[in-house]
């Protein structure tokens, strides 16, 4: 074997959400378990004029080697989006990335040393775990409550490089933050000087209102903030960003060279040419998001149910979740019983019906553990 | 400050290339500095049909979330092509990045503890140290002569986690390693157990003849082949791709994973179709690769002349070029003389107006040190 892995190699695994959807493609299996967003919302048409206008009227800037930091008139569009949600950047703070799970990876790469402390919330998205595993943190849950993590509970973690948070409609929870417990957080690790790393992926998604403004807005000079144009126009463009104060940015700037270049220029000037065509279609005041709203259940089975021992068995009734355990920093233990259900993908009166096989292979697996306890 | 760096941000610094460049950017300069492939050669025609084509008959499955080793069909093709190149691989072995550099990011990730030592060409490409570099290896620069580096050489370097060699008209050299060299160094390589990480952008810009087959089909159980499209369609794309032995895939993959998920599908499927649509139209036999040849010339000025140092006068007299010195692992002493020329963005007869002002520059620059030397 003349391959010698690094120490951090022993901290990728495969992911469990990918191995676990590999099982439920089965054809016929109702799939509540994986986040795609419906394709049905894709802009495909706008898409389609877009690549043809960019490729008609600049080919040779789109198709060039080009800029780290991302297409200048993009990153502008991002500061005044930014600004119509309340938080205030300059486009020298905006940097272009390869969705946001690059963000995760590039924000990993130049805060995170091997045993530092990284915050998060208990449960958060698997995909951040991810991306800072390989940078060898110890990952430190944030003590919450229905509302979200405590901000009483920051000074447990005032030493960690920084916090982690999803306050939009989280995966795997689908809890949004109040505007009143993100005063509170930001308040709190501003006193603490704890830096945060803001993730808002689902903050378009919404149903009756919008969420309430970024927890960076309120303490810039220690906040990263993640977007995504992957939920609101489509996934497969690969498109991000982050914006970092200036005493982060260069860093982050050099990371994303080292990682890839820069994102390609073509999908960059589509995304802006569909957002600003977008933008014209739609009378005044309307937001172009899609019209979906969140993306995930969050369910709690009773404690003596195992949802990843439970899964072949609603495979065999014909529908499929994704087990919540490794939503949970460390080896997820007590939380077994714990699943996401996506309501995405599936039309409704699919859903009802996954919904309902999923009820009965619960019934009869409760069944047996109450058979069990008697005997 | 809120913000505590990791350990590994040190060796993130910007780019000396992409910092000259920017000095260079002033109009009327004649850069041969950037090795930016000439837009000319960009099959534009060819990308829009295939963009158009992609979002007619595949926009759900195109701009939807899609596997991290890549869209199934061009993998398949990487694999028809490099065996016509000569390296036997299975489709299983290819993993789609977003361009070769992401690559390089992945080796390291996967390949590269603190202190553990990375043996390169003297000089080498400069991204890829730079990729190398967030992950703290000690560059070991492998002795070499006018063919390339010594297979001799390589006892030296036995422990290193690989050996990363550029055999194709090298950037910055544009030096391309002959039959018996790759034979020699592959058959070292093999007896040493050092495993090889090979690059080849650069491979399908020949002038009179291909290149030798590469080196990882020597030894391929212990070589990471890495490949790109950006040279020979569009950089703008972000495509590449690496070849990695079963041993290795996994955990590439999983860092391809956590990094950004996966490559633009998009993407994937425009080169796809663009690469298909050139096979047809050519005849049987030719090769679709861009008409160029090499990308760059590697010049050393006498040894009393700094490259960087000069560079402010080049610029002034109107002409621009890449110093060589960060070219080399470490601190690049004893390589300030050296520099670099780019022939791919500039057309011929202003290339030759901008070595003529290089010339002259070189002349009033080596009469000024020789004033020196004799007063």
């Amino acid at each position: 074997m003349p391959w010698k892995m690094a120490r951090r190699a022993e901290r990728l695994n495969p992911s469990t959400i990918r191995e676990i959807l590999k099982v439920t493609e089965r054809p016929g299996i109702i799939s509540l378990a994986g986040g795609l967003p419906s394709a049905d919302s894709f802009p495909v048409e706008a898409m389609a004029e877009a690549s043809a206008r960019v490729l008609r009227e600049h080919p040779r800037e789109a198709l060039q080697y080009a800029a780290s930091e991302g297409y200048a008139p993009l990153r502008e569009w991002v500061v005044a989006d930014l600004a119509r949600h309340g938080l205030q950047a300059d486009a020298s703070q905006v940097l272009v990335t390869t969705g946001s799970q690059q963000g995760l990876d590039l924000v990993g790469k130049v805060l995170v040393d091997p045993g530092s402390e990284v915050a998060v919330e208990s449960p958060t998205y698997l995909g951040a775990l991810q991306a800072f595993n390989p940078y060898e943190p110890e990952f430190a849950a944030v003590e919450g409550d229905a509302e979200g993590p405590l901000p009483a509970a920051l000074e447990a973690v005032r030493d960690a490089r920084f916090l982690y948070l999803l306050p939009n409609f989280q995966n795997p929870s689908g809890r949004c933050l109040s505007a009143a417990r993100r005063d509170a957080l930001a308040e709190r690790a501003l006193a603490l000087g704890l830096p945060i790393v803001e993730d808002n992926p689902y903050g378009e998604l919404w149903f009756d209102a919008p969420p309430p403004p970024p927890i960076a807005a309120r303490c810039a000079e220690q906040a990263v903030y993640l977007g995504s144009f992957s939920k609101v126009l489509a996934p497969g463009l690969r498109l991000g960003y982050v914006v970092a104060p200036k005493a982060l940015y260069p860093k982050l700037l050099q990371a994303k060279q080292a990682a890839d270049l820069h994102t390609p220029g073509f999908n960059q000037r589509i995304v802006y040419e569909v957002v600003k065509a977008l933008e014209r279609h739609l009378p005044a005041g309307c937001r172009w998001a899609v019209p979906a709203g969140g993306m995930f259940f969050w369910v709690e089975l009773p404690a003596a149910l195992d949802a990843t021992a439970l899964l072949p068995r609603a495979v065999d009734a014909g529908v499929a979740y994704v087990p919540g355990a490794p939503f949970f920093a460390g080896d997820g233990a007590g939380h077994a019983n714990t699943l996401r259900l996506s309501f995405v993908t599936v039309p409704p009166e699919r859903i009802e019906a996954g919904v309902a096989a999923l009820g009965a292979v619960l019934k009869t697996a409760l069944g047996g553990v109450l058979t069990e306890v008697l005997a």
